[in-house]
Formats: structure tokens, C-alpha cells, sequence
């Protein structure tokens, strides 16, 4: 029997567009290579290869039918086979990134790499953005990776469900999405949210191998004929959804995620459903792609509502946010951080080495940091086995270029050498940001006396600090955990010292026996070892500059902020808690990997004096607080720095109780912030977020506490009439503000149930030495200011991409002074008069397979954030032989996308902005680029000579990173 | 990647032939139509329709790859796309029988349709029997279905646990299998037993799609690659089979039942084992079939150890005999076997009349019959909706020519007919038989006064016997069961008579009103009720010929068995008890529709007089006996026949209390049977059974009840030094002997538990009248004879073939003599002067779609059964222009099949036995078939005229039929 599957769109009728798709996320339950070959089938059902394998006859033997697939990271290279354009038309990255956790940095960057390798191999621009499994939808997804990549239309499922029910009420679930205040309209998608989820409209609809949905049985010669009622049942689903949306046009998600792996089964359905139901003619249906879908709305002339802001928090149900995974698996949220700093750097000088003459490459490390941008990645909401796959891609992607992956946990053997045996320890700091910049950089060392000399020879300014007994029992028992063997050289101290470094470039120190350099460890200045006297009553005051931390001696408690210099004087207290996880004994709704769901709130208080020490020198004053035996504390003022620094070391939690425990640190002051908070969105846009409330809709309040929750990856803050506080994070957590002057950022989950959300796990991560496995111990830091009111956004923006960017450090040794006589000390990429301005960074800067090189730049500042940075800006290129502006992805020319970019026409004309300012197009001739607030310009560029007038200078010197070893700090 | 799977047979390897296979039932769980459309998923996950979607493009895309399937009855049709020889080589009928339940008829009926189907359609004839899922091997299966239709190879795979345990241990797997006494060496068949399954070698070589097998991981660039761990597993495996195999030659059937959804996943993962198992070089993999299996097996000159007799019962462990299935579903059983008479009897009128030139055809009926020997269908061991599927096509098939299927619950409204009213019932009896025959037929009619002419207008001896209350009620509550509405007649009476037939012939009698016929109800002899009356000590003597029952009036039972022609007199009881079905408490193996596990022996005691009732008459005396609110017997003695006959009525069985029963009838003798007693061979050879014995073995005893159970087609019997005592069966049951002196049939089972073999229900029937539903009750009879030692044979066999064959009653109605002298009142197909001879029954003659004859001639006798007829007999043909003779399929000529046959050498030339006695081939000239004791010889014929002789006198009065209506008595 053949069945007619050709029909099109047909006016006047509802048109059914069938889209048959899936995903396989690149690692959740199994890993991506698992999913790939289809192993570990008694973990889940799921085989990407049998998906592609049954999926190309399929098409092949009809072509009305289509298919849509997301996720190149687990497809790559297959449809080189055979293209069907429409298979690439939805996202194109690598994957279907996270859009709470991951850094918007990182989102382009996984974007971009999918985009481009489907231009290259296919000749093919994806124009939907399908973002559907998500669990929550950020502003930067909307306008920047969508918007700015040119996509005419973003797709997904899951918002809130008071949300859903209001927008089904009031057919406003295809809205324009206009996310960025800055860059208004000039920035916004239109967006279209799933009535129900992205699978098929009912449970009749499903047609996977063994699925249970009724089949069309239209084999007359057969018993169970039942061809009309199942058009009945397609008429009445497609009914039910035309009676929720606008224009004729509904589309059928017809799929789910795993699916197809006999793809067959699908379409013959789907065939016999097209070929009946359009026999029965009361709806239309069709094959179709979000793209023919789009087009067809697009086509309707309709005007649709506005939606600003984002789609934070998501809850499925009542008592069911999904705010837990904003901080699940800390480590590796933190170490996809690191990764993607050291990414961001690598590719830097990279690209001043020349990718063809060096073996490094960064290109592991680019496939490993896209793949875990994942949904079920850097979420944390996999599996524990996909979650090590996760990190060991990560860690074999850095490997191939470098050694010493653990100095994070005081880790580092070149530093660790004897210095005593009089050799030297050359230590190369490189600096990936724009701007010069001056930071500490702490070392660990064996010996006591030591000094440290700049590239010019001079001695400079350190301090010792010792290594606490805590520190070193979490280095010994991680060193074992992580590399098989416990370390045979015990470090005594952290040396810190001060290190300037210009824009784009590098600087050398060297430390040395201080005895062999010829000074006496007494030489004034050099290192200074204090520990605290505390008397009962007394305040104790820290820091060795303009910032001040007033502790209560008797409470070993931080009382009082301070800055003679702003003259801020806030009281200011700071505390743990944790709250009780859910065990699901209520309701089935624990908390778990996805879901928080608090069940009482316990304080932490801090064990008293025995368990606090304050280490005091000329750079910096350390307060160590033991606050119980399972968080510990180091508050860093720094004598050049107007912020606090916070190291926390949590774990194991201890859920010998049975309890799961969600450990938060609370940072309250006075200030009536009138439960309003801001919060980034992907690193990037500041919103506003009330306690409580919702713009888009009357929130029921069921959850007080996790559905305030918010993701952050840049930072959280508050402000009031006179100041604002501010506090900026490492890595993506979880933060709110529960109480008016407080705010809290939740730091490390340990949970004893499933959430039933798939996971099947519950939040569980050891650490395992031999036999021995206890809950994972997390480092991490967290940096607080106060600011005058409207004077906050420059710290929060420019130390922000400090954090983002931290310096690169490589070591070496040498006998007397021969690095120092044969290599360059200093340089620096930029001619020596120029910086960035302080309101654009380069995000990019990547030798392209062309030989090109991709360029982009980012104004880091919104409009109105800051009286002299909400400001066009503009950057000189120079030597540089041809640019071309792109889009985000780089897949296209920025004009070429400007051009067919479908205008979408917004409900009431009160609701239209002025057009938002933006940068000019480049002109050839002066190379300036402008960039407006908010604005990311991306460029791909060629240069006059055959590497570039960036690294110029280091290619004459190439021989210097041959014996380097880059580290990370 | 592509991979070699080129390889053949390498001499001196082990050779793994890997043989891809599956099979979908045809109804099991689901129907055979919701099997092959792949609906009604939520029971099972199973559509033939994506096998053969998926099959055809692996097996293109690879010439190399093998792929076996069986149950023509699911695939019909589809094969005609592409025709891969090899998807065809085994089994060929519509399903894979069941060896129990199934009569022999119906075995090769269903084998011949697919047989014949395959060898028009493609040209193939199949090699291989393949009967993997059957639960337990018939005699008939091996030396008819397999030896006799040229098959070179029987595999299967379910035999008792001990024995595959010292099989396995003495390398006996493969034997060379002479299961006929009579036909020796002559009628073998070399026999493979599955090590221990139909299904890969271990729990590590599944690929169904889902399945968690291990996957051959062989792409460098992934984590987790396995090549050398899997083909480590894989000699492994190869190395434990070839150690219990004789030869270098073992197979592994690749797959298991309802595979093969997606078939690549299966190809993909053997494609990789014989790539990499043959470069590793240790063993030889290779893709092939059991064809290619067999013909290397041959070729290594092997002899082979011998096997006689068959494989029951079967027990798949301890305590778990499935001997349940014998007995399951006896109304399904009785309804196959009355529809399988039925069919063999309107094929020859279907003959006589011309297939082309009416518009009844037996053909939907062939189809019904034939799925319904599935070995999941008429064995009882589906689930309830499949069941009905089946009946349902029976009764389709039937009433596409037929009306009136109730009869035997006394329902048929045809002889209902007031015949006050002046008109009068014609009953035209169709003899199917080859001898003339006469016998008691019985007709409900509503007066009092009627009478019964023969076709000469001669009024003939009748009896009327009252309809009793039990019978009536049941008749109204299944009359409104099955055709939704309660009868609006009540016949007061059975009126038999006795109705004498030429063979393959009809006679006509009249039945009218007896005044209006002019005689009074008082005619002598002409109908007679009594009523017995009883005194407290009598001994009531019952039966009006030779055979006389002796009742003990007292006790209500049967006391004795004497015949005053062949001078038995012998004690004789006849009882009811019930096994207690186990409920799975004590090891988790309750009783169920397959497994007969019992747990204690409960007596039913009569209730005594009141229940005990006489009827006699000059035809028959009826004993009616009520022997608990449940069973209800009528035992009938008839004039002219020394066999005692009783109909039972069993149910609803009661299981309010919880406790599932199995009722079972025994009959008690004196005899010595020396624990020996004999059952048929699918109702044709005797084996001898010996209680807690097997042959083959040492049997450890476990289960003492069921374990010495054996499926019942044709009878049961046993002997001592003076006389036989035999039961003849109306369908298929399961009987044993467990106490000498006694045989036992097992009648009717309801349970409460599931047996855990995959059904997943209780076998638990019931019948709902609208919304009320009690146990099912079934009907059926069996037939009592006990003659001198040696001359019993006579009887089982001849009237084994009236059971089989009963009259087909035709049913009219005439105003006067209008219809008498219309229409033809007697005939016989066969010359007046010839009959077949005692010792031969004509099984098949059916008009083939070519306008030949397919014609089965059988001798009745084996060997040494009968001093008379255990011999060579003939039979003449007559008008017949052409005779060929095929094999028993009628696929191929016999000679042809004889020639290329395979020829199995045995090991210890003492086994040999002389070579059996056979018909010589036909003399064209002569027309003469000769068969030797139990030889089955098959004819396609052809006749000078167009009709042939055996239908001219039909034909010439060919109006006779068109207004006839066909009835089953």
C-alpha cells in the first residue's frame, strides 16, 4: 500500500505539522560513547547508531518525509554519508547546551564549533533554535544565541507550570522574546513554547518499538480495523491544540528523546495518519520541520506578544523547582570553569605559536568543554559514571597540552622543587585579558627562605604564609585519590607574591634560595608569618589596605565592613546553614540532582576561638575559621584589593543522620533591599529578580525558599538607597536573597534520594582512597564588596572577567640565570600604548583551520549600568589585511544574516522600543570597531604577514614555550 | 568499517555457525494479526511487519548473511517481494505445531498448506524440521512430519531437563531418531537438540534492539572499545559447545522468539564476531543455516547414536512437567477437533461438488485449522483473548458454508421445527468414512409423537429420551452466552435413531409428526422413556445388547463390565477426583496452563441416589448420574455397539475457595497392569509407557502424578494376561495410569495462578452471560471397551476413525414429499460392490486449486497390532488417467525426495534393523497402492473427465446441496 504523504499546507484549514525528531543527549544516564554505539543497554535503551543507521533508508524512501536532530558532538562526521539539509537545521551546536550553568562564553564557543563544521561540511546555516529539554531558559539563550546567531525562532518545553497554564489560557504561548534591555529589538526571537512537552500531543501518538499507542490497522483482510477511529483521535488532538494557538499552524513534536532507533516505526505511522486524515479532510496534516512551521506563522501577518526577561525558575509542578541543579556537582561545575578559562587562554597562544607548528593543541579540549556545556553535563544532573566520563575528557583534553592539574588543591611539583640545591624556579605569568593587570600569586614551597626577583632582576615584595594542617590533609588524601600515590615532598608554605603583567602578555618572576640569591631571610618586607592574639572582647580588625573586616574575637564572627577610601561602613555578618533535603516521604518529591526542595532550615555556628586564625602580612591578611568539621573557611584582604576574598572547603557533608544536607553560606547586612536581587544571566545581563513574585504571572507560592532560587555564574547582588553589595562567584551556583539585606549562595549538595526526575540517583559524590570513600570535599571561592550605591558594575564587570580569566602560569627551573639570559621575560601581544578600553573584552581570539583568525570582542557593560562605561565604545585593529563581521557563530556574514532575519511584528505599538544603539559596520579603511552596550561583535580577520602582527614579537622567540609548562592557577 | 563475513567452513577448526533465526507466534500473548501489525504492544512487544521491514534490506545489504523463519501462516504474501531461499528452508507449514495436542491429520493438513504454498510461490522445498518452542516431541513429528515430507534434519530444543543433563554429558545431543516401529529405519530422521535452548549460547550474545549484551566495541577513537574481551567471550563459548558435540560443527541459533524488531542490530553486532573471531583464528565463524549445518555434519561421516519412541513428557526442571496443556482449554480442543473433522469431510464434498462452481470453500477454514495447531493454540496455553481469537476463526471458517455450530449443546433450530405444523424434517447423513457405517443419531425435537422414515419411506426403530433439567439449563445460559439471546423452542426430547450410510456417501431420513404420518404414538418400539427404579441392594444391569453395565444401586456405581459375546466380565469402577492445583507457595511453580503441578488427590464422591438416573431403551440405555453440583455424566449403552459410551459435563469448577482443581476421571479395574500402559503418537502409534520409567534415562522420580502424564489423541489403554482395557477420546487430553489396574484422563482444569512460563494468566475460563461470568463447562465424551487380550486393536482403530469422522448431518424441510422425491436419497462416491479394505481410512481427498486430486491413503495398523489386519493391504483406483506419488507434504514426488535424502549411518551395526516392509510404487497400469502397516501414502491424481469419477452421480444432481444445510452432530 502506498500511502499519499505530499500534502503541503493548506489555507484555511488547520495544518498539522508533523515533525518527527529526537535527541540523544551527549551523556546523561550513559556516556556520550554509549549512547553512540548503544552499550550499556541495561543502564538505559538507546543507540545513536541505530537511529542514524535506520534513519537514512527511511528518508531515502520517501522524501516527503523529514527528520530533525540536534547534537553534533554525538553524530559527527555520519552525515557526511548523505545530507538532507533539514536533518541540521535546528541548533547546530554540539550540543543542546545547559542554559543555567554554562557561561555564555562557553555557549558560544560550542556553538560555534557546531556551526561551523556543518558550514564547512554541509554548506548548511541552522535557523531554529531547539532548546527543549532545558530546564529553564536564559535571556542570553534568547538574544544572544539565538537572536545574534540568526536564528528566526526558538523552540522549547519546559517553563513553569503556573506559567504554561496562563499562557494556554490566554494562546500566548508563542511570544516574541525580547531578552536584552540593551539591545532591544534588535536582539529578539521569536519563541514558541510547547503546549505540553516535546513529545507527541497524547499518549496515543507514540510509535517507537515497542511503544503501546494503537497502530493504524488498515489492513481490511486483518481483524482490529480501526482506521477511523484513530483519524478521530488525530482530529480531536489536533483540535484540542488549535483551540490554544494562533494561526492555523500546530506543530507535533512527534518523538522524544532515545527514539527512532528503528525509525521505520515512526514513519510508517506517520504515513498512514498523513494519507488518512487528509482522506478524512477535517485537518490538514503534514511532514514538516520547524522551519516550514515558522514559515507558515510567519506567513499569517500576525502580531504576537512581547516577553522580556527570562524563563528562571523552572517547576514541573507544585513543590517541584528545578533550582537544585544550579549547584549540583560543584567540582565539576568548578572545573568546567577552569577548563574554560584555560580554553580561552590556550587558544590565545595558540594562536601567536601557529596552530601547524606545534604539536599543543587545543582541539580535544574545545570538543571536551562543548560536550559538557550538555543539559545533563555541567548540570550535574547525570549520572555519576557519566559525570567521571565528563571529567576525564576534560582532563585527557587539557593533558594533551599540559601537565599538573592540580595546583587548585596545592598541588604543583615544579614550584616544589629544593631550592636549597640552588636552583631557581622561573615562573611565567601570563595574562589572557586586554588589560594590564596586577594580582597575587600564591606558590607553594618546601623552604623557608626564599625570594622572588621581577624580569629585571629586581627583589620584590612576598610573604609566607604556612600551610594549615587542614589544608595539607585534604592535598594528601586528594593527591592519593587522583593520581594513585601520595606526594613525596611536603610543602611548608604558601609564598605570595605580587605580579604585574601586561595586556595579552607575559612576565617572568624568579625564586630562589634567598641565601643563594644572596639575602638573609630576615630582609626586611620579604615574608612575614603572623598569627593572631585574640582577647575575649575584643574587635579585630583585617586587612592590610583600604578594606577593613571587623571580626568579634568572642564569636569569631565578621561583624563590619570597611573602606576608608569609599567610606562604606556596613555591619556585615556572615554564616553557613544548610537545609534538610526532602526526602520524598511527603509527597514522592525529594530533593535531588534536579529538583531543591528544602525541608527545614538548620544555622551552622562556628566552633568558637580554637578555631580561628588570622594570618597577617604586607600583601595580604588570611582569617581562617574551622566553622565545623566539615566546612572550612579563609577570608583573603588583600592590601590592593577593595574586596574580600572567601575560600570555603565543604565536605564531606555527613549523611551518617540519613539526611541530605544543601549547604549554603549567608552573607546579611542591614540593608532594606526591599526583596529585590539581581542576578546574571549566563554570565552576562543583570535581572532583576523579586522575591516572590513573577512579571509574567500571579505566583502561587509554594516553595518560599527554592523557588526564589536563581542560577548564577557571574554574580549576585542587592542594593539599597545608599550602597550595594555585591558578591561574584567562581564557578555557576545556585543564589537568592531569602530575607531583605541577606543574600545566600547554596555551595555544595549531599542528598540520600532520587527526584524521580530520570536520574535514578541520588546526589550522592564520594571521593574514594583505596577502599576508603567519603562525600566529596569541594574548594571554592567566592569575592564580596560593598559598593556606594551606582558605583558597583565596575568591579562586578572588570574583576568579573579577572575571575573569569586568572593568570596563566608556567614553570620552570634553572641553574644560575640561563632561562633569564636566553628568553625573553616580558611581552606583550598589544603595542605597548595600547589596552582595550575598560569596557570591552576579547572574548575570542582562536587561529581559525583557514588560517584565519576569529575574532570577537565584548562590551562588557548594559545600558545605564555605570555612568561612564554604559558607553560606545570602539577598538583600533591594526595590520590587519581584511575583516569581515559575522554573526555570532561565525557561520555567517553578519550582513548576509541582518538581511533574510524574518521581522517579526510585536502586539501593540506602545510596546516598541527606539531602535537600540549598535556599532557601526567596520570601516576597511580605519578598522574601528564600535561596540555599543551589551554589543559582541565577532570578526574573522586576516592579516598582511603569514601570522599575524599580534604574536609577531613571540614568533621570533618560539622556542620559549617549548620548555614552558602552563598551569593554571 | 566494513567487515569479512565471507567465511565458509574451514576444516579443522571448531566451526561456529551462526544461524540467525526467530519466530513470532501465530497468537500467543497477542493475536496473530495484533503480532503481525504490531498493536496491542502493552502485552508484548511484537510486530512481524517491522522483522520483515527491517529483514530484507539487511539481508541485501549483505549476501554473506543468513536468516531462518517458520509460521508461513504470519508472513504470508510478503515473501513474494524477495525470495531468499534460506528464509524459507524450515519447517514451511502455517505454524510450528504443537506436537500434543494436534491429531496427525491436522498436522500434515497444516504442513501440506504451507508446503504447497511455498513450493508455487518460490519454488522451494523446505529441508529442515524446526520445532525449537514445542513442549516436548511427538513420534509422529520425527518419522511422518519429518522423515516422511523428506525433511534431512529435525532440531528443537525442548526435552526434560535429566535428559539433556546425560545427553550433555555423553555427547548424545544428536541422534538419529526411528520413532516408528512399523516403519523403521525406512521413516528416520537425524535429530539436533539444543544444548539448552533456541537462543544464543549465553546471556551475552543478545542484540535485540534494548537488549544489554555487550556490544562488540570496535572504533579505537571511543572510550570503552572491547575487541578482544568480546572475542575472547566468544571462543569461550565456542570451545563449552564443541566439547559436548560430535564433529567440528556447532551451531548457535542466533535470536529467540519476537526478535529481530529491528534486524541490523542483530547483523551489525555478528558481522563484527565473525570479522574479529576469524582474524583472531582460534575458531571459525561463519553466517549459515541449518542446511549448511547439516550438509557438514553429513559430510563428516559420522555415525550417530540411536533414538525409538519420542520425547514426553517434558520437564524444564524440577517439579515442573508441563503436562497441564494436554488437558488446557478442552472446549478449544473439542472445537478443533470437531472442526477438523468437519473439514475433512467437506473437502470431499467440496470435491464431489467442484471447487470452481459453488460458492462454499473449506479455505478460510483450512486457514483457521491450520493456525489453530500452533503450539500455542489448540495446547491451551494462550492467553484468554487469543484463545477467542481463535475460535472465532474457526467458527468463520465454518460458518462461511455452515450453519448451526451448536448442535452439540443441543441447539439447532433446524430439527426444533414444530412438525405438528405438517411439515416434515429431512436429515441427509453424510458417511466421510471409506465403510459402509451405521450409527445412532441423535436430534432435540419439541413433540412427543413423531417418527422416522428411512429414504425408502420405511418407518425405522426410534427412541425418545427425555431432555433432563441440567442439560436445558445449560442449553439456555450457553445459547444466550454465545448468540446473545435465549431460545424462544424448548425441545422436550432427543429422538435417536439408527442411521446406516454407504461410504463416502449419504442416506436420508424423514422425521414428521407421527400422526400426520399416520402412525400412533403408541407404534411398537417406536419411542420408549423409562425411568429406573431403584431399590436400596440392587444390582442394576444396564444396556440392551451384548454389553451389560452392572450399577450398584446403593452406591450409584458402576460396578462391572460384562459382554456376553466376547465373554468379559470384569469388575470395573469409574470415578471422579481432582488434583489440587499447586499455588506456587512453596517453590514458586503453581499448576498452570501449561504445567501440571499437583498438591494433593481429592475424591468426588457421588451424591447418591436421587441423582442417579435410567433411561432405557430398544437403541440405548443412558445412566444419568449427578455426581456433585458440577459433574454431571451420562453413561449410554448401545444396542448394537460393545463399547460403553460417557458424556461428561464438568463446571463450573468452583474456586471460591481459592484452590484451583483439576478434575480428572479415572477408570479401576483389577487388571494386572504392570505399571505399563499405551498412549498414541498424535493419534496414531501406540508407546508403550512405563509408570516412573523412561528409556532413555535413570529417571529421578519428583513428581509422581505429573511426571507420568502423556498427551491423549486417540486413547488410552492397558492389558493383563486376559484382556485390553481401552478409552477412545473425542479430543485431545492428557491420561496416565498411576495406579496399576486404573487409567486415568484428565477432563478439565481451572487455576488460580499463572505457571510462570510467560503467559502471565491463570488458566482460569469463564463464560458471562451479560454481566455475569462463571467457570466454563465443558462437555465431552469418552468411549469404554474391554476385550480379550490381542483383540482390541479392531476397535481402537476402526472406530477411533468414527470418533474422528462422525456422521455430518444435513438438516431441510419438506411439505409433503416434495423434497423426497426431488432430490437423490442415498449415495456412495465408491462403487456399490467396493469399500476400503478394514485396515486402511482415506485421511485426504480434496480438489486442488490445479483441478488435480490430492489424495492420503493410511493404514490403520502398526506391526503386530492386529493378527488380521497388521498386514499388507490394497486398494484399487479406478478412472483415474494420472497417479503420481508425493511426499507427504505433496511438495515434491516421493521418488525425487527419496533420492536425494540424506542417509544417516547408526552407530552399532547391531541397531540395524531389516529393512521395512513398504507399498511398492504404483503401477500406472495397475492402479493398485499397496500399504504396508501404518504407511500413509500421498497421490496427486488426475481423472479422463472433468469432474472425476467419485463425483459423476453427485454432479448430475447437483441442486441437492444448495438448499441442504451441513450440521455437526
Amino acid at each position: 500500500m502506498m500511502y499519499n504523504t505530499s500534502a503541503g499546507i493548506v489555507p484555511g484549514k488547520i495544518n498539522v505539522h508533523l515533525v518527527p525528531h529526537s535527541h540523544d543527549d551527549v551523556g546523561w544516564l550513559k556516556t556520550v560513547d554509549q549512547y553512540y554505539v548503544g552499550s550499556n543497554n541495561s543502564i538505559q535503551v538507546a543507540c545513536v547508531q541505530n537511529v542514524l543507521d535506520s534513519l537514512i533508508p527511511a528518508l531515502v524512501a520517501d522524501k516527503n518525509r523529514k527528520f530533525i536532530y540536534v547534537e553534533q558532538a554525538i553524530t559527527h562526521g555520519f552525515f557526511a554519508l548523505l545530507s538532507f539539509d533539514f536533518l541540521l537545521e535546528i541548533n547546530g551546536g554540539m550540543c543542546m547546551h545547559d542554559e543555567a550553568a554554562p557561561h555564555y562564553i562557553d555557549m558560544i564557543d560550542q556553538t560555534t564549533l557546531g556551526h561551523r563544521y556543518i558550514k564547512e561540511q554541509f554548506n548548511v546555516t541552522p535557523r531554529i533554535g531547539w532548546q527543549i529539554d532545558p530546564f529553564g531558559h536564559s535571556a542570553v539563550q534568547a538574544y544572544l544565541l539565538s537572536a545574534e546567531v540568526g536564528f528566526d525562532f526558538l523552540f522549547f518545553a519546559r517553563i513553569d507550570y503556573q506559567d504554561r497554564a496562563k499562557r494556554i489560557n490566554e494562546k500566548t504561548l508563542e511570544v516574541v522574546w525580547r531578552a536584552s534591555k540593551s539591545l532591544g529589538s534588535s536582539a529578539q526571537i521569536m519563541t514558541g513554547i510547547s503546549p505540553k512537552n516535546y513529545e507527541p500531543p497524547s499518549d496515543n501518538f507514540y510509535f517507537e518499538v515497542g511503544d503501546t499507542s494503537p497502530i493504524v490497522q488498515d489492513d481490511m483482510n486483518l481483524f482490529d480495523y480501526n482506521v477511523p477511529e484513530r483519524v478521530n483521535d488525530f482530529v480531536s488532538a489536533a483540535i484540542a491544540q488549535a483551540n490554544i494557538t494562533r494561526t492555523n499552524h500546530i506543530m507535533w513534536t512527534m518523538g522524544t528523546d532515545f527514539k527512532y532507533q528503528y525509525a521505520h516505526t515512526w514513519f510508517r505511522q506517520m504515513d498512514k495518519f498523513i494519507h488518512y486524515v487528509n482522506q478524512d479532510g477535517r485537518v490538514n496534516a503534514l511532514y514538516s520541520t520547524p522551519s516550514m512551521y515558522i514559515d507558515a506563522k510567519y506567513a499569517a501577518n500576525e502580531s504576537w506578544p512581547l516577553k522580556t526577561d527570562d524563563f528562571f525558575p523552572y517547576a514541573d509542578r507544585e513543590n517541584a523547582y528545578w533550582t537544585g541543579y544550579f549547584t549540583s556537582r560543584p567540582a565539576l561545575k568548578g572545573y568546567v570553569r577552569t577548563m574554560s578559562a584555560y580554553y580561552l587562554a590556550a587558544r590565545q597562544l595558540e594562536f601567536f605559536k601557529g596552530r601547524n607548528e606545534v604539536g599543543l593543541s587545543t582541539d580535544s579540549l574545545a570538543d571536551a568543554l562543548a560536550l559538557v556545556q550538555h543539559h545533563d553535563a555541567v548540570s550535574g544532573t547525570e549520572k555519576q559514571h557519566v559525570a567521571d566520563d565528563y571529567a576525564k575528557r576534560l582532563s585527557i583534553g587539557y593533558t594533551e597540552a599540559e601537565k599538573c592539574p592540580l595546583l587548585n588543591i596545592s598541588y604543583c611539583p615544579p614550584s616544589e622543587v629544593d631550592l636549597s640545591s640552588g636552583k631557581s624556579l622561573v615562573v611565567v605569568v601570563y595574562n589572557p585579558l586586554g588589560w594590564k593587570r596586577e594580582d597575587i600569586i600564591r606558590i607553594p614551597v618546601i623552604n623557608e627562605n626564599v625570594t622572588v626577583k621581577d624580569s629585571k632582576g629586581k627583589v620584590i615584595e612576598s610573604q609566607l604564609l604556612p600551610l594549615l594542617k587542614d589544608s595539607m590533609s585534604l592535598r594528601n588524601s586528594y593527591s592519593t585519590a587522583y593520581l594513585g600515590k601520595s606526594t613525596n615532598v611536603t610543602p611548608s608554605y604558601w609564598l605570595a607574591f605580587s605580579a604585574s603583567v601586561p595586556p595579552l602578555g607575559f612576565n617572568t618572576y624568579i625564586i630562589s634560595s634567598a641565601k643563594q640569591a644572596g639575602y638573609e631571610s630576615s630582609h626586611s618586607g620579604m615574608r612575614t608569618v603572623y598569627k593572631s592574639q585574640i582577647s575575649q572582647n575584643d574587635t579585630i580588625e583585617v586587612g592590610p589596605g583600604n578594606l577593613k573586616l571587623l571580626y568579634s574575637g568572642k564569636r569569631a564572627k565578621l561583624m563590619r565592613y570597611i573602606n576608608s577610601k569609599t567610606s562604606v561602613n556596613k555591619l556585615l555578618e556572615q554564616s553557613y546553614i544548610y537545609y534538610r533535603g526532602d526526602d520524598g516521604s511527603k509527597d514522592l518529591q525529594p530533593s535531588g540532582a534536579y529538583i531543591f526542595r528544602p525541608n527545614g532550615t538548620y544555622p551552622i555556628e562556628p566552633e568558637g576561638q580554637l578555631s580561628f586564625t588570622i594570618l597577617r602580612g604586607p600583601l595580604l591578611d588570611e582569617v581562617h575559621q574551622r566553622i565545623n568539621p566539615w566546612i572550612y573557611q579563609v577570608t583573603r584582604v588583600y592590601k590592593g584589593k577593595d574586596h574580600a576574598e572567601i575560600e570555603f572547603t565543604v565536605g564531606p557533608i555527613p549523611i551518617d543522620d540519613g539526611i541530605g544536607k544543601e549547604v549554603v553560606t549567608q552573607i546579611t547586612s542591614n540593608m532594606i533591599s526591599n526583596k529585590t536581587f539581581y542576578t546574571d544571566s549566563s554570565g552576562r545581563d543583570f535581572i532583576e529578580r523579586i522575591r516572590d513574585y513573577r512579571k509574567d504571572w500571579n505566583l502561587e507560592v509554594n516553595q518560599p525558599i527554592a523557588g526564589n532560587y536563581y542560577p548564577v555564574n557571574l554574580g549576585i547582588y542587592m542594593k539599597d538607597n545608599s550602597s550595594e553589595l555585591s558578591i561574584l562567584v567562581d564557578r555557576s551556583v545556585g543564589g537568592s536573597s531569602i530575607a531583605d539585606g541577606q543574600l545566600e549562595l547554596m555551595l555544595h549538595r549531599r542528598l540520600v534520594a532520587d527526584d524521580n526526575r530520570g536520574v535514578s540517583e541520588a546526589l550522592n559524590e564520594t571521593v574514594c582512597v583505596f577502599d576508603k570513600c567519603e562525600g566529596l570535599t569541594i574548594i571554592g571561592k567566592y569575592y564580596l564588596r560593598i559598593d556606594p550605591v551606582g558605583e558597583a558594575a565596575k568591579w562586578r564587570r572588570s574583576f568579573g572577567q579577572e575571575i573569569y580569566s586568572p593568570f596563566l602560569l608556567a614553570f620552570t627551573e634553572q641553574d644560575g640565570d640561563h632561562w633569564a639570559n636566553s628568553h625573553l621575560a616580558t611581552y606583550s601581544a598589544m603595542d605597548t600604548t595600547y589596552v582595550l578600553p575598560d569596557n570591552v573584552a576579547l572574548i575570542t581570539l582562536q587561529e581559525l583551520d583557514s588560517g584565519k583568525v576569529l575574532l570577537r570582542l565584548a562590551h562588557l557593560y548594559e545600558i545605564e549600568e555605570d555612568t561612564d562605561l554604559s558607553v560606545m565604545s570602539s577598538v583600533e585593529l591594526k595590520k590587519i589585511s581584511k575583516v569581515t563581521e559575522m554573526n555570532l557563530s561565525a557561520n555567517q556574514e553578519r550582513a548576509v544574516m541582518e538581511k533574510k532575519r524574518l521581522v517579526w511584528r510585536v502586539e501593540g505599538s506602545s510596546k516598541e522600543q527606539p531602535t537600540a544603539v549598535r556599532g557601526s559596520p567596520v570601516d576597511p579603511a580605519k578598522l574601528v570597531v564600535e561596540l555599543a552596550p551589551m554589543e559582541i561583535r565577532t570578526f574573522v580577520i586576516e592579516f598582511y604577514s603569514e601570522r599575524g602582527s599580534f604574536s609577531d614579537a613571540l614568533y621570533r622567540r618560539s622556542n620559549l614555550r617549548r620548555k614552558a609548562t602552563f598551569s593554571l592557577p
